[in-house]
């Protein structure tokens, strides 16, 4: 016989089932438009498929060291010296399976079942529901002075419930949104003061369209960082990432490490050790989100879609859809099923104003942004023409 | 600044940690010889490297559906009908990040903190690593009458401490045990009566010398049956498993994945779909385990290191070393410095009496199993000789 836990009841990943959705359609022959899950529509860089094909003629592809291999390790080391100007050590870099991993890790290493984190809302919902699986007491800082959270806000919640960790993204999911230096040395003044643990957030490192990227690595050593290779470096289904850690979390890390995952995929690692030499052809496909991202602010709008914030990074624009419906995720059903083009229910990213809320992605082919848009207004004129 | 959490504390996975250090030596040019990992030495079959690089050339590797692509599903499901005559539908089915995803997503659907689940002990560290980290109550249960868990012994155990769930593995690490029909359609039976719910580790099928693998599926169709590509199918590092669920856990296992891993990789998804078909290849391979395991039944016993179980299956030698040394961990780590041979000290698979044993993996070339034993013989006379 089997058994159901009660933890295991975490909300889905309406993103998640949505892309399940949009396969199940394409698999019929539908010309789905997905602009549901944040990945790259274009393939990993030359270079690095070139490097797992060769690995792949080699031969084994094996375990390798639970923290990642020497190699990339000190690759990515050296992206902080040569993109941030950040000494860090390869020693204190931990490739993980993805970020999804490093999450995962972090909250094991960090915090203990009952322990409060802030997160901020809207955010991405994985943060919400592998904190929930873990026994974690999540924090949702509704953000209200600012399309990020604040140090003022951050000291606020604290001071209703004692926080153990905050975790932050800038850029961030769902919105875009960037964290102005300034601000970020701020919450991590008041963190430090205030005894919090930090997770910074940079998987959306270098889709900034207006501004240079910020490490926290840059204000402050003893934070962990999370990062990945699938959104710049169009790696999404390698499933690879990083964490820079503080020293002191290196070796329960690598613990946890050992058991729950033994080793990140060696293809992938190998492959990564390619994708920073691969600048110049990702900074195309990267000019080509800042053309998708120019479309969608400008016609997005205008059909209804109101932009909740600035698109200042990251590949999203996310839209208060109050004026079309009052439930999102009727909405984005009806969408992919009559107009075939898929977008994210706000739900995902806001339990409590999500059904206000529609997330797009823009990481396609500028040929799909601007299909889907003429798809999208047909189909709204269409059905304000039936109603 | 960053936090440490108590359940972070979970013991090191020892034969990681030797490989870590193989993999220094081996760095600086010291021909060490590996018998810690399960990990064979062959690279994954032909077909499945072909198919990997096609889909390298093709493009995109991306997410995919949070519970595996479908093809791969349907490839699973009929592997069930045609080595097991069993019927499962894809649908049932579950890709992972490897077994070790498994048995994570396993226990956060199934088990709530707090739940007892019996596993037998000496068994693989992980299950009990990750257990321990998810808050479950991990009761080991010593093997006594037989090399493998009785339901005479799963009855004492619940008496003793009621229990949620039962984990057990066949054929078994660090022993290579393999669970007669009549005695796991026992233990199945026995945990259907008492209300236990079972999870049936299978990564070591079509490698078992002495009888045709049993899937626990055969005997009861509730229970949750756990496989891999890592171990007969020689794809340790590229991270591919599968569960086969009751249906009323494959909504709660999807959920979880959506969060805390997106999906398994692609490439290994696609790669795995060839797996099956390359049985004659890795026929071969497992031909080879089955000579490594005729030397070493042979000469471990005359080194000293008793068998302490029969080696019907998996490629491990389990051995006694009571008579070599009173400290394994100690043993095994000058016989890496010194004989330059990896191999695992018992500490990982029985935290009690693990000092005494030994695990030796076998799944390396013939040559290297020959080699190894001429060093290991050496070295003891050495020893000998200087002490």
């Amino acid at each position: 016989m089997t058994a159901l836990s009660r933890r295991g009841e975490v909300e889905p990943f309406h993103a998640m089932d949505v892309l399940a959705e949009a396969n199940r359609l394409k698999a019929e022959g539908v010309p789905v438009i997905s602009m549901a899950v944040g990945q790259p529509s274009d393939p990993a860089p030359l270079a690095v498929r070139e490097a797992a094909a060769r690995a792949l003629e080699h031969g084994r592809i094996g375990y390798t060291d639970a923290l990642g291999t020497a190699a990339l390790r000190v690759a990515i080391a050296a992206h902080y010296r040569e993109h941030y100007g950040v000494e860090v050590a390869p020693e204190r870099v931990a490739v993980t399976t993805g970020s999804s991993a490093a999450f995962n890790l972090a909250f094991l290493a960090m915090f203990d079942p009952g322990d409060a984190v802030a997160i901020a809302s809207p955010g991405y919902p994985a943060y919400r529901n592998i904190m929930a699986a873990l026994g974690l007491d999540v924090v949702e800082v509704e953000m209200e002075e600012a399309p990020f959270l604040t140090a003022r806000q951050l000291a606020a919640a604290h001071a209703r419930k004692p926080l153990r960790g905050l975790l932050f993204a800038s850029p961030a999911n769902p919105t875009g949104a960037v964290v102005p230096p300034a601000e970020m040395a701020a919450l991590l003044a008041e963190a430090r003061a205030l005894g919090i643990a930090v997770i910074s957030d940079e998987i959306y490192h270098r889709l900034n369209y207006t501004a240079p990227d910020v490490t926290a690595l840059s204000l402050d050593d003893d934070v962990v960082v999370i990062n990945s290779f699938s959104k710049y470096y169009c790696m999404t289904g390698w499933r690879i990432g990083w964490m820079v850690l503080p020293e002191k979390l290196v070796r329960p890390v690598e613990r946890i490490q050992q058991s729950l995952y033994i080793s990140p995929p060696e293809l992938s690692q190998i492959a990564a050790c390619a994708a920073f030499g691969a600048g110049a052809e990702l900074d195309r496909v990267k000019a080509r989100y800042a053309s998708n991202r120019d479309l969608l602010m400008r016609r997005l709008p205008e059909l209804g879609f109101a932009l909740a914030a600035p698109m200042d990074g990251a590949f999203y624009a996310f839209c208060d859809v109050s004026t079309l419906t009052n439930d999102s995720m009727a909405f984005a059903r009806r969408m992919l099923a009559e107009a075939h083009v898929a977008a994210t229910p706000g739900r995902d990213f806001d339990t409590l104003q999500g059904s206000r809320f529609m997330r797009f992605s823009y990481a396609g082919s500028h040929e799909d942004m601007i299909e889907a848009v003429a798809r999208i207004e047909r189909w709204l004129q269409q059905s304000c023409t039936e109603a």
